[in-house]
């Protein structure tokens, strides 16, 4: 028992360290990419959020607002299938599909390797969907100009306070499914102002992919960032 | 670039040795945990799933209906907070706190730890709430008897082939929130369908904590489990 736990604390100690050389490893090639991107004139969203929060529905409605004003590619990432993908290029845009094989959260070199296959300078904004995960994307710096996160109301309104390094991480949240609002006891006001108590300067939207609400703010925001 | 790179690599190979070993360490601590728990008479359940998947309101309901029956402890696993805890405490339950500090999972070493507060010859059943999170909790071993997966119906049909891990690792899956399903497009035959392919003899409830459906089932089916 005590050789067990011995084995286990060492491993432990060193996997602390490992995993500073690894988050530092993955900040050098996230700088790389920021300046690759920032080269090219590519503003990059890293888009988060638990499985089932809206994410990909969320992608599908904005890629339609959006395709006729400004060039879009998107990177999907998932553990295995390319469902989403698949989904998304119906929306008429590149779309690199990474699968992580069970891994939990997108990388800096994984996107290094997936803009291998983009032609960065004929695109405005390219939006990365991370694997649905509250925790680890948001400890991983894949050289995006921003993070964004969405809540779906379905999830509960103690989630900022749950999960906070993901919601101090990200300049957006996206109350999602907000039309399911009347069918739970989610409270948006103790919700905005756990958020803002993380974050104050936090924008927010309130959003509804079924009845279409709160997209048109979302997208012309999303376009602002774009457009500076 | 090149340099950073080779690092990277270098630390990922590293990694992934690593992570065998750290997974190996944990495998080990978990057998003891499983043979203390055997030697105790205690049936243990690790009930893992998303964000906002219901995990909480779920226990308090089962908790409700079973604490008259059998002895039970619980241990909360969250990032931060003891909000849980605090909830599911009062159901006149004995609840030990791991606050894995912004770590994604629980393992057998943090499980071992707890036990220690626990008088585990007094106990019929304990139960385990997992981290929210749908990917990393399925990798690691704590000792327990089975898994359980709570899926929210606001999490989307697509959920079992996208996240197969958890739900291959996990003995009972509930379909959660069923009292949503008029207002969500969640195709309950396909699921059931995608889950029993990945897991032929997996159990499934479907259950709403607000409409109390399935409940009783539920709770039958899991008293089963420590009768045994």
């Amino acid at each position: 028992m005590t050789a067990g736990f011995q084995l286990l604390l060492e491993d432990f100690d060193l996997e602390v360290k490992l995993m500073r050389n690894i988050l530092g490893a993955n900040d050098e090639i996230a700088a790389l990419n920021r300046k690759m991107f920032s080269a090219c004139g590519v503003v990059v969203m890293n888009l988060m959020g638990s499985p089932g929060s809206g994410k990909t529905t969320l992608l599908e409605k904005t890629l339609a607002r959006l395709v006729d004003k400004i060039k879009i590619a998107v990177i999907e990432g998932d553990l295995f299938t390319a469902k989403d993908a698949e989904r998304i290029e119906r929306q008429g845009v590149d779309v690199i599909q990474i699968n992580t094989a069970g891994g939990c959260h997108l990388d800096a070199p994984m996107i290094q390797k997936a803009c291998a296959s983009l032609d960065l300078n004929a695109i405005d904004l390219l939006i990365v969907e991370n694997v649905g995960n509250l925790v680890c994307p948001a400890e991983f710096d894949i050289g995006e100009n921003f993070k964004a996160v969405v809540l779906s109301i379905t999830e509960g309104d103690d989630k900022p306070l749950k999960y906070p390094l993901i919601f101090k991480e990200s300049e957006v949240t996206l109350f999602n499914k907000i039309d399911l609002l009347p069918f739970t006891n989610f409270d948006l006001q103790a919700a905005r102002e756990d958020l803002t108590t993380l974050h104050p300067t936090i924008k927010i939207f309130e959003t509804s992919c079924t009845k279409e609400t709160g997209l048109d703010d979302w997208t012309t925001w999303l376009l602002g960032k774009v457009a500076r």
